[in-house]
């Protein structure tokens, strides 16, 4: 294809981005257009996909990390064939249009993550990357590489700055993920202005020492440049590469590009009209002349790619019929078939067992009871695998010389490993989980939002979740942290009392294939509590009875984790004094509020107004429980160093003070 | 001192940590350890402090980044003469001792800031880094340099594998922040073993890539090499310095040095045996020999260093005795002496103008009203100036080549942003603020923790509140975030509906002595609300009666910042039926539950349980004022991108649907 050619096929990204833009009277038109070229090269000459199939399994997956540059993701999917209309285009950022102001999951075919919070596209391509790589090495043959796809990530100056980014490439240089291949678009622009006065870092540098390949210097305007550049990048195959190129943002625009004004805001008529006049642009708007429309349709490139793919798939399939059911099953995310029964079994086992353990122990007992079921599972910890426990029995870490494995070793980087937990879990194939205390669950929060938001089932192995933590002090003990994930949407938090609700919890937490869930795990032990065979099938309502009054109560205790067998001292203690007292364990709020009225009414009828709820976290969430005439043995304020035993006692969490507080109700 | 002896110097530190770490039954010995010969030589040869006066306002501040070798601190604290006594050091982790888990601010004299979430020592050495500079700049004279030391910082590879580290590197180089000197413990050791499988970066190569001086492979337990390094990198006046150590961890256990199992676990009674034996330390616990003692002692040395600096200042004083009186109110952190005037007469004027505005642009009022009588006040945004509206009048950018100024430009860099103001604030000298939008408070949601913890009043200027921020979509809409921070204990909130009520709380926020305040503000624009002097006076109580009914009111609409004008709407339909009805604006709940009993009562009389609270974000947290049997007009889920009218009414913000929910309560 001429240079003058791939200019104008350039040119359509521009154009129909200002345009879009420019309808919506707001969005971001610098970027799309100061990487226009690079889009075009990378599409048009590389990247492996099929428009009338995006959940083709061996696509090349393509991420936006500067999501706000989102219409050049959608004049891409639209330009190469996908189910993205002219139409779709005008409704750039309305209600419930396939054109949200970000890229998201779910809204749009082809839109691979939900990108905008900076840093995190490129950390959720790592995760890709990770999952292609061990996928591969887990289901590849010498004859048929059914997996093999490589995974391409547009980044900007923003994404460099967020600590994120460090995470994330330096993790991906130590495994050396070589399929993945990332673009930073180097404009010397970010929103205060020209970078060079708060971002001087050398980024080539920088790479080179996370162990990546750098293809410096290439102009991101000069197409041969970016094929040779690309080429490079997919010979090196033990590194990933980060190609850096100098572009121009909002390049095509007379008075604006080269500087912030065309970063987030319509260029405004006039200038849009200067663009079209600068480009020799003569369409309206929305509207691409013919022959390049035809130039850029990936449609039957695009058909033939997957045909050929599933052309030697079948062979696989022929060949290995087993394994081949066994990857269809793992990348329609299907449960294993015998699992409802085989869990059912292990529960009751679990049951049975009586055990006294910490809640995190008995997360790990849960891994080593589900694990088996489970081959898809791969997970990690951010450095404190011994004491979130999330090395099980079979785990086998995974490695720069060794793909196959289902461990990762995350270092202390929370953020990234939140980040690339969704990325796996977005690229199929695999159930992940990822572990660090409660109390850092602060560092990695937005990504444990993105998870929620794009309803990928990452679960969070989240231990030490109280000042049960004891010594280690404030900083180190979650007081806030359990109420505020319970605000996220869409997040399912569980804090189990013993080892049958954590085994309850984990099951649904391996289960769910549209929500993530936080598992809040204590370092210290709890006591197994002695449930009936309904009490037992109730754990998965979220809240249940666990002890009652022959009569109606007339006082309603609730509790979660920790403070059940607090909750139950106390009850047991009221009861020899002749009182109605229940205690309901509420594992998860947000499956007990998912249950039908009815159900919730039983469990908390509205006729009980004397409630006291009990939490070793910050209080304020409870008043939905109990209302304003209930208390709350709760967290006030932060925590202090000292052995856990003395700290429960110093905030309250012990049968005198629980009792005081009820009688402070009478 | 001859090098036997400094090894004995450092042995005291070795033997301290082992049995504070096995007196305690947990602790960290390994840190403390490894460290003790690059703790010896600086705080022995160049370390300018006075253990007599820890407050000391020119005195080297020292970060351990790394806080959970805190023994180390208490170790230093205590041979170098401290008000750290050995009784101390026996309770160590104990409640309410000197010696806590983790070095926290406040609880021992020499302490600097709290450590022990990685990466935020070193972002807040780079804050205190950035203070002196520029307090430097603007009250050093040719002749008197009265503020004039470094700030060192011990880190380990935790922190440098957060993503935190790259921010507040990568800003300190552009910053060029010459008095900032970081020794690298390069002991190859986390948590989960050798790092090599999991942390792999040419950290030399990293920091040069910042513009950092990098002195490379230093022994760590070689005193002539670290005196050669700290030299070189005194030298070096316009960059940072990394001084690379390389040490075995846990150095002096004949067998855990070099391994994980000395990082976070005693070593045993039969081990510290050992220690003492290849150590050749005779004395009993907690005992130090005295010519040892003698040794370490910087009483003398510090009283000189101070009383040198006082003799300097002293004259500094005759010659510019308004300068110097200044400096002291900085200091101390006194507001100047017509606050209280001044800014009530602006608040009359605020009132008066009745002005419709957006409440981000309300704060850039404040800040221009405030500002001028703060000159104090330093303050940036990450990357977000034009829309966090955190430039001001006088604002005038520090850099590399001019260190006067008041403004930082954090670049994309919101979890150091907050790290580094916290840092700025324990420095002294400053108030200061840092913006981004309120979604992205979870990038630094555990740094605004520490503000909280360590009760440093840092101002958080959050932007674009809730789905009114409109097209950027559900990424960028905060909906669990003001909620979520009214969890964190001492974090002050403010979501203010107008413009009068933005400029209580940002003056609430600036006269803090003792808090952290997040002020959360609109994106759009939001009307005056009348008030009389009474209401006006009462803003400063978090909640207040905003609009009444003649007669007791059967209804109680309780709302924040964009939702007032809804109440006040939906309360004016309701009054022309005839019903009585007041309007509870609640800008802080905070502030609002500090107020006494009767105060609370008056504003939400408990007879009155038909109540409807109303915001924008998370319903939940609203159950604590409206009960079980309120209502709240809220969030359940996450936003969408639209403009931002169609989404408060698509989620039910406006009349008409809070009209239907309180018939749904009748």
């Amino acid at each position: 294809m001429s240079s003058t050619n791939r200019q104008q096929l350039a040119n359509a990204i521009r154009v129909l981005s200002a345009d879009a833009v420019q309808q919506a009277k707001s969005g971001h038109p610098g970027a799309p257009m100061g990487m226009a070229d690079i889009a075009e090269v990378l599409w048009n000459d590389f990247l492996v996909h099929n428009p009338a199939n995006p959940k083709w399994v061996n696509r090349d997956r393509f991420v936006m990390s500067n999501g706000h540059g989102s219409m050049l993701v959608y004049s891409l999917l639209h330009l190469s064939g996908y189910d993205v209309s002219a139409d779709d285009l005008k409704n750039f950022r309305q209600l419930h249009s396939k054109t949200p102001g970000h890229p998201e999951l779910g809204y749009t075919p082809g839109v691979e993550t939900t990108t905008g919070p900076l840093g995190q596209g490129i950390a959720n391509a790592v995760g890709m990357a990770i999952a292609e790589r061990t996928l591969a090495a887990e289901f590849n043959t010498d004859a048929h590489a059914v997996v093999d796809h490589h995974t391409y990530v547009f980044m900007g100056d923003g994404c460099l700055m967020e600590g994120i980014s460090h995470e994330a490439a330096s993790l991906a240089g130590t495994l050396g993920l070589g399929k993945l291949i990332v673009f930073w678009d180097d404009n010397g622009i970010s929103i205060d202005g020209e970078v060079e006065g708060w971002f001087t870092d050398d980024t080539p540098a920088r790479f080179e020492a996370y162990g990546w390949q750098v293809v410096p210097g290439v102009d991101g305007h000069d197409p041969e440049a970016l094929v040779a550049a690309i080429k490079q990048a997919k010979v090196e195959t033990s590194k990933p590469t980060l190609i850096c190129c100098k572009t121009v943002i909002g390049k095509g625009s007379p008075n604006k590009e080269g500087t912030e004004s065309c970063h987030g805001a319509p260029l405004g008529d006039e200038e849009v009209a200067l663009v079209r006049e600068r480009l020799g642009w003569d369409a309206a708007p929305f509207e691409v002349p013919a022959e390049i429309q035809k130039a850029w349709s990936a449609v039957e490139k695009g058909a033939k790619a997957e045909a050929d793919w599933q052309s030697m798939y079948d062979e696989y399939v022929k060949a290995n019929p087993a394994q081949a059911a066994e990857f269809e099953r793992r990348m329609r995310g299907d449960l294993p078939a015998d699992w409802t029964e085989k869990t059912t079994e292990l529960l009751t086992q679990v049951d049975a067992a009586q055990a006294t353990m910490a809640t995190r122990k008995a997360s790990l007992q849960s891994l080593n009871q589900l694990g088996p079921l489970l081959p898809e599972l791969i997970g990690g910890s951010a450095d404190l695998a011994g004491s979130n426990y999330t090395i099980w029995n079979d785990s086998q870490p995974i490695s720069k010389s060794d793909a196959k494995g289902n461990y990762v070793y995350y270092g202390v980087r929370e953020f990234a490993m939140s980040a690339i937990s969704n990325g796996i879990a977005l690229h199929g194939g695999f159930r992940t989980y990822a572990g660090t205390f409660l109390v850092f669950a602060d560092y990695m929060r937005n990504g444990m939002r993105m998870s929620a938001l794009m309803k990928q089932p990452v679960t969070y192995v989240l231990t030490h979740d109280s000042i049960g933590l004891g010594e280690d002090g404030p900083t180190h003990q979650p007081v806030e942290h359990v109420a505020s994930l319970r605000l996220i949407p869409n997040m399912s938090v569980w804090r189990p009392c013993d080892a049958v609700e954590s085994f309850v919890a984990w099951r649904l937490a391996a289960e769910s294939d549209d929500k993530p869930t936080s598992l809040i795990l204590s370092r210290q032990n709890l006591p197994h509590q002695v449930r009936s065979t309904d009490q037992l099938a109730d754990i998965e309502k979220g809240g249940y009875v666990l002890f009652d009054s022959a009569e109606t109560p007339e006082l309603i205790l609730i509790a979660t984790g920790s403070e059940v067998a607090l909750a139950m001292d106390a009850a047991k203690k009221l009861s020899e004094e002749g009182r109605a007292v229940r205690v309901v364990s509420m594992p998860s709020t947000d499956y007990f509020d998912a249950q039908d009225a009815e159900y919730k009414e039983q469990v908390l009828p509205s006729s009980v107004t004397k409630r006291v709820a009990l939490e070793a976290g910050i209080a304020d969430y409870w008043y939905k429980y109990v209302g304003m005439h209930g208390a709350v043995v709760g967290m006030t304020s932060f925590g202090e160093s000292a052995p856990a035993n003395q700290l429960f006692d110093y905030f309250g969490f012990n049968v005198d003070n629980v009792l005081d507080v009820i009688r402070g109700l009478d």
